[in-house]
């Protein structure tokens, strides 16, 4: 990768030695990692306030927050606020999927308030612009997508999702036997374009286009799931397989041409089943860093997704998963205020943190080694020290923090005890 | 079992209706698997008002509440206001906890106030009553908790945990080798009579004693797990497994005696070791229903322990756990109040489902798929009744109520695009 890829160099010797500390690895296994494409380094050329974020096992577990206005909720102060949020209680990246108000201006102003890589999906902002025009959806012109794919990358977006996998069988697949259909935003868009005009995914078509643009910014591309299954019914199905395929072959083209990429995966999965589909995504993708959204181990946990997507993104961690999107209370239901932020990734840390000590890396063993000191200990300080949330720990101690021991067992502790 | 049970094949004849319906299984399924100790069945015959509960796979995955009061939170009203939470948001059964108060009053009127079967461990109340004479509890005398275990079965206890499984081997490796030694409230009481009296643990070694009460009583015996790893550092260890093979023996005698019983699991534990650990000891404890407490997959998670749990307890079951004991945000931290109970119980659904559809539960897939369609309608009145929480997706819908999608997409709902 290096070797076709000078902007890729020119950041990775620049934020060499963080990334070494910061991830407590070998300078060789960053190295080979970003250049053999299991590792992804994300950073924008023309953005100049980011902190370059390196993505792929054994690279630390990220996590990533999904931040943005809607269409029925457009409330700029709240976004930026969901971002403090994000950022302060330990988010890696943010994704900027905003669909209501003026989008340029909410990006700029996002990117300038956090040092944090940030994503988007292009499709997004070109349809609800080409909306805004008076137009339908399914008219959008490519030119259009693709030009605004160019000024995202320009402005400095660090990645980008562009859903490059879905083609025509797939779609109609997809379309015809699925429970729930295509439940891909972007995917949803591509295929009403691709009906609309009886033509194949010109993302798929044109794929090298993308890779020009992204070459140019050292965007790193993540190659959208736009036919992810959307319930367990669909899980696993010809539609989704059939895209990992595309995406299997885009993948080398693109660290041929010296593109970083990434592949998004599903979606909604029966828990027994994730390990074998993300360990099969993993070598049809070349080892490239896999990005997660949940797995959704139920359908009906609405209200609780956070829960039932932190079941699966720890399991999926196990399996390969590098890179996870969090999922909030609020999904299928509305769009996430600021404590559904709060949670959803507090959510996917412990499932970060699981997923982890399942695979024995040594920075989150040790933590949970001295966690559970401190708590043989009785040491209250270290343990708020070394919690995911020590402000939790704190505020619900609050009542009782003179007390040696927690208000469940009292003087029956059996950390006194024994 | 049923002709060694008077009590039990009485209680099955007249709830047998009933379970089928709830349950729905064939009768000889839960014949057979009562009769062969894979299924108990709740019920103490003193317990006028209970509505007797089936636990043991393929019969629905069951889920505890813990209640009660603590030496330092004794508020009786609250204790049943989270009871009648508890109740209100899906729970199966109860265990009365309470280590300050009347504690027999307080078992008296949670008793009269729901018909959900009861559970104890009498070694706790034993305990606080032989403090409050003013002793020291590794000086308890034995005939006294006995008495207790006694008292609490005659007023109508369906199940009680007992830590019949702590041998004096096992008590010195926890307390030598193990960074939290003994976690189990119970069995950390146990270990330190043994200690201070150098004696084989008396619950094990008058093993039959227990027999004989529970018989009389159709009291459940629930194998306690007093040596429980407390931390990820100390699963799987000596203490742990030679606990449960002392249980294997219990069982079989339980089984010989005609008493009901089930045996408790983990505890702290890594995700990719719950699957085989849940494995052997189903196996060791020949099929009996297995209760488990998480496990929980970090030991850092403090604040949001039931997120930990659930990922624990989901793939417990697709392993074979019957009998889940919910885990609360309060966890290591404080006595739960309400709201904690409310979440705990939320948690451990999202759990018990995840893993009852990944082993392919019809009714449970079948929901499954009714919520998913309904969400690809757009019927949010369906989408209410088929969540786990009918009243939060109208709680989190109720500023949009009249948009035919959620805030999240808006118009660009994919849903409704393809």
């Amino acid at each position: 990768m290096f070797s076709k890829n000078n902007h890729l160099l020119e950041i990775y010797l620049k934020s060499k030695e963080k990334l070494i500390e910061k991830e407590n690895l070998d300078e060789n296994v960053i190295y080979n990692g970003l250049n053999n494409g299991s590792m992804v380094l994300l950073g924008n050329i023309n953005h100049k306030n980011v902190e370059p974020l390196l993505i792929g096992q054994p690279a630390k577990i990220k996590i990533n927050a999904n931040i943005g206005t809607s269409p029925l909720i457009c409330r700029i102060d709240e976004e930026m606020e969901k971002l403090k949020t994000a950022e302060e209680c330990g988010a890696d990246t943010y994704m900027d999927l905003s669909t209501g108000g003026d989008l340029d201006n909410i990006r700029k102003n996002m990117m300038a308030a956090t040092n944090m890589p940030i994503g988007t999906v292009p499709i997004y902002s070109a349809a609800k612009k080409w909306q805004d025009m008076g137009k339908d959806i399914d008219s959008i012109s490519m030119e259009y997508v693709f030009e605004e794919i160019e000024n995202q990358a320009e402005s400095g977006v660090d990645y980008m999702t562009i859903h490059t996998g879905l083609d025509m069988e797939a779609v109609e697949y997809a379309n015809n036997k699925r429970l729930t259909g295509i439940v891909s935003r972007g995917g949803a868009i591509i295929a009403g374009y691709m009906i609309k005009n009886k033509k194949e995914n010109p993302l798929l078509v044109d794929f090298e286009r993308l890779l020009k643009i992204a070459k140019k910014y050292n965007v790193t591309l993540s190659l959208g799931d736009g036919l992810r299954p959307g319930s367990l019914k669909d899980a696993g199905d010809f539609a989704q397989n059939k895209e990992v395929l595309n995406l299997s072959k885009q993948v080398l083209k693109a660290r041929e041409y010296g593109v970083q990429v990434m592949v998004e995966g599903p979606g909604h999965m029966m828990l027994n089943k994730i390990s074998s589909q993300i360990k099969t995504m993993k070598d049809l993708i070349h080892n490239a860093p896999l990005y997660v959204l949940g797995p959704l181990v139920i359908d009906n946990g609405a209200g609780y997704d956070h829960i039932s997507a932190a079941i699966g993104a720890s399991i999926a961690v196990t399996a390969g998963a590098d890179f996870l999107c969090y999922v909030t209370p609020a999904e299928h239901l509305t769009l996430p205020n600021k404590e559904d932020v709060y949670m959803g990734i507090k959510a996917f840390q412990i499932a970060a943190a699981a997923g982890e000590v399942a695979l024995n890396r040594k920075d989150t063993v040790i933590l949970q080694e001295k966690m559970s000191q401190a708590r043989k200990d009785l040491d209250w300080e270290k343990m708020e020290k070394y919690a995911i949330d020590s402000k939790i720990v704190a505020e619900r101690r609050k009542d009782f923090k003179d007390e040696k021991e927690c208000a469940m067992c009292g003087k029956f502790c059996s950390m006194k005890a024994r």
